[in-house]
């Protein structure tokens, strides 16, 4: 077998590299070719994340440091351009949301279905792997997942975080008439007020200090809102069956916890301090289960069909584009309170 | 502690009793005093299930015979209006759908949380235990729910069906991006048809010969149809997560397994032949599940929730209403191929 | 329906009774009456949980304050001597292990079977609710679990902490092939490795400082102990699937969730500090589940049928028995490193 | 990376080929190669399953046709030899036991962790797959699992009928005190005995007309036999938590499901008739579970450490030892009632 393309592939492709904290710029690179068993795909749109962000500023994210120039960007779609050896050729054309980390296949943890907690996963945009801010990306054609026409290109990238949200919701059990506790409406935490909707709740608090945010959080379909700095959570709710903590503050943590039903869960979404005080006591008297989520394992299927049913609205989300060249002021828009999700668009020329 | 009351209460009461097949007529009877940790509740609608449709006609449901005078109805709602010891007396005037069945509460199935499966359960209108269709009915009171003022009258009763269609889709494990299959469109098929859309299923296509409930089925969220009379469901589907049959049909069953994932799922709702000869093979080289559902455990919340949210619609299900003295009408309703769930107002006079 | 009884049961009975911390005597009270649905057991022996310890020294085990005379003790087995109205009365003379606490069996955690968590349980032992520190007691019928002749009349109260040690090793989803990592060799901690070799553990490894414990533990099936003042258990182990703290201890905990392998579980049994730090960062990025134990629901038939079975031994677990006048030297006899369990017998005179 | 290896390794082995049903031979083959991510295993010791007996006689197993020379054996164990590239060369003198099937590790089956119903699965000895009934097999790596000394080359080679066990055992919820029932004493019957009653089980009863294999089937830990020519196994069990069938015969599986309690499961391993009539009226009324087990996946740890630990016994299943050009004697040792095991032994010259 040999690879195949319809489009014509131009040798070097521009690719938005940062070289230190605070420095992206765009240079051009060879285009990738695609190897056994993966696809070329021309990067259409990607969203920006936090953790692209907070590469950009610190030049690290826990654990991972960037001691090499550094491609951001994993919340990416695009269209197959190329397939390599053992691929259907038949997928050229094909409109594709990519799911950026590709595992082992061959540990435990990916042989029971967890592959996300595989310890050999190269993940898109995390040292010492490149991400999607440029023009075209290979990938494992099992991870370049096909969306219908009712996904627009900016929604394909965007079905990553939903696939955060899709994992949160599922580790907390959400399901028909749960009620649900969420702290944090950033982009993950709408994501998560939207998937738990569809996942069947149907008591849906948000927890969080900014009013543009908690609006966000209540157009999306919370039920109520709760404004930390005026009250407790507990105040307003009580006996949630979930708590998802979308903000990783570890005062909304602590804050959460007693809202929680027994035999409730307890979700940590967003990454915050490396050690928190818990209220044991309420943990263990309750016996309310704890856990984290670390990225997500099969979440790409049920986020593309939420999405495409229109249960969950994901280019409303959008609220800025922007070129390859503008990286930086994508990386930054966040500062804006009224700012959800930019996106990278690499093809856009001006 | 005393029995409470507001509403003066008559010491007779209309009642409807099944006396033999086909023979059915309104008596007075003591109206019923609440004992401790009962509550009496004012009947103000009862569905018409088809068990109750069989009890009329051939005078038994599988074991259960009909050897004395029997009253019908198990799909109550109501108002509460005495108390009795042991219940807060401020209960009088709540608004309440009844749950049918009340457990010893004490057998390992009870104290597992599988009180459906209770050996002692005393379940209205299974013999010898009398139903609803009367002005009065006596409940341990923590089997009247409390409704919300969204519930109708008659949706409160109606929260006994929904609970069953809950029950078979938490059994098929319905969740977010479900593909679901439902053999049956009558009242249960689609109430389930709502349920699995509430669930969280993206595709839910329903097998039924009649064109009127096919059409019934889409109304209420169904994605696609099939008329098995035409073709077979491997035709339309392939690899759904869940089949619930709602039938009791046996080619039904045979034919919906066939179209099961790897690993799926089959729930069994329907009851009909006490013998059906399954496809092993196609159970056994997919590791599919089969099971059944009997009643019900715990599912009032989730249908409260659900009705008084407008995830489900069941008002729109009612498509005749008939006096304690039409209850023989109620019971020959669905003659008609175009009704889905006669109900008895028992405190209807004209 | 009438009580029922064969013996002679005396009007009075010799109870010991804790009036403030380090104050206990034996008082004569009336012997209590079966109810409705109760029976009436001759306590023959009790064991000293180290909650009855705390009551003696503090008055008080968290939350729980002794504002007024109380009976300790939990533990109990013993044989029924009569039975209330509604219940068999061929159950006189039956063998019994007590089950200490009774729930309303009405609220939604007892009817989804976690009946533990009923915000109106009342319990043996825990203010105002008195123990079994005395020569009879009542209780519902169904929690006076019948065992068989294989298991002593120690062993019959035993099986109350060996379902501290069921519900442990259930929480922690223990089975075939299992590596288990256990901090604290005391009652509970022998008994959690015991049982955790009955669901099929593997490797079993204790941390534990005392020297007798670590013997202990070995005894009862460890496969390997560690001393914590000189190595951490990460040293020792790593990657195991659930780690069960039995000691309640801080620097415990924190040393044990770093050997638990991804999506991991870990389970506090011990109740220690209101307030612990954790390291999130592990527990996130590994996905690691946390949970505490709150008593247990439906272990009793598990544990039964492992200690008549010999997969758990328990009288082995017995290092001194007392009369009930002299509870004081039970509640401090585990002041000596090598005693596991003291039990009372009420009915030893000499 | 290039192909690492100690021991001299011949060009050609010595290979048992089933040409046509009951014509089987030993050929000369070429040794195979081991290609990127695999090993090179010379092979100690091939159980006799009774598909491969199937194979022999009929030429098919259900769906599975022999339409070209194949090589019989997939329950096999060895040392490995040499490695491919992209393995470690330490590998190379490793006692492995072989997991026989290989699936494509990207369909989503394999990637939820149900690898074992892959469509695209690679199964020793089943056409058009050879299997292990000759010197030397090439596998993927991870599928050469390593097993420590205790484990015998017999042993090693009976990990893969000890995982349908335990994969059996499994699916069907075995866990402390679980009661079984279990109908056919054949190899895999014992076995899921002794998984049963590794996994906690404390009450295993056996139906099996044969004398010598109920005989066997107490040997191994069955705690009481049922002949069934002579009562139904519902005379002597009442409400067990799980019922596995390993005799594939409806009879059986008919007579077995009236036992199984409320909520219970019914687990079918061997494989029988195509269609089969079943009691509906029981799995429905009692919520009963049914499925099936194909294969296994992820069990040869747990096997491996059951094994090493001495839970389970595997040598003493061994019934006979064949030489490769013997495999037809092997192939008929069965029709001896005391025959359990018999192994070929490729490397045995006389």
């Amino acid at each position: 077998m040999t690879a195949s393309s319809h489009d014509r592939i131009p040798d070097t492709m521009r690719t938005s590299v940062l070289s230190a904290p605070g420095e992206i710029a765009v240079h051009h690179r060879p285009t990738p070719e695609p190897g056994a068993g993966q696809v070329l795909v021309r990067v259409d749109s990607v969203g920006v994340c936090g953790s692209d962000v907070h590469y950009y500023e610190h030049g690290r994210v826990g654990p991972f440091v960037v001691t090499a120039p550094l491609v951001l960007g994993h919340e990416a779609g695009g269209r197959i351009v190329s397939t390599g050896p053992d691929v259907d050729a038949d997928r050229v054309g094909q409109r594709v949301a990519l799911e950026p980390g590709v595992p082992c296949r061959r540990c435990d943890q990916c042989k029971t279905g967890r592959y996300h907690l595989c310890p050999d996963m190269r993940f898109f945009a995390t040292p010492p792997v490149d991400g999607a801010f440029c023009e075209y990306v290979v990938l494992d054609e099992d991870f370049a997942h096909p969306v219908p026409p009712e996904i627009s290109e900016d929604a394909a990238g965007l079905i990553e975080p939903l696939s955060v949200a899709v994992w949160a919701c599922s580790k907390a059990r959400i399901g028909a008439a749960t009620r649900v506790l969420i702290s944090g409406a950033g982009p993950i935490g709408v994501l998560t007020v939207q998937v738990a909707r569809a996942f069947g709740a149907t008591e849906i608090t948000v927890v969080e200090p900014s009013e543009p945010r908690r609006d966000a959080a209540t157009r999306f379909g919370a039920t109520s809102t709760v404004d930390p700095t005026e009250r407790e959570p507990t105040e307003v709710v009580d006996g949630v069956d979930a708590f998802l903590d979308c903000s990783g503050a570890a005062p909304a943590i602590r804050a959460g916890i007693p809202a929680v039903r027994p035999a409730g869960r307890v979700v940590l979404v967003g990454m915050g301090a490396d050690e928190i005080t818990l209220p044991m006591v309420v943990l263990q008297t309750r016996e309310v289960e704890v856990t984290g989520t670390f990225r997500y394992a099969n979440t790409w299927p049920t986020a593309i069909a939420l999405a495409a049913s229109g249960r969950v609205e994901l280019d409303a989300l959008v609220t800025g584009r922007y070129r390859l060249e503008d990286a930086e002021q994508a990386l930054t828009a966040n500062t804006d309170p009224h700012s959800i999700k930019p996106v990278v668009r690499p093809g856009q020329r001006d």
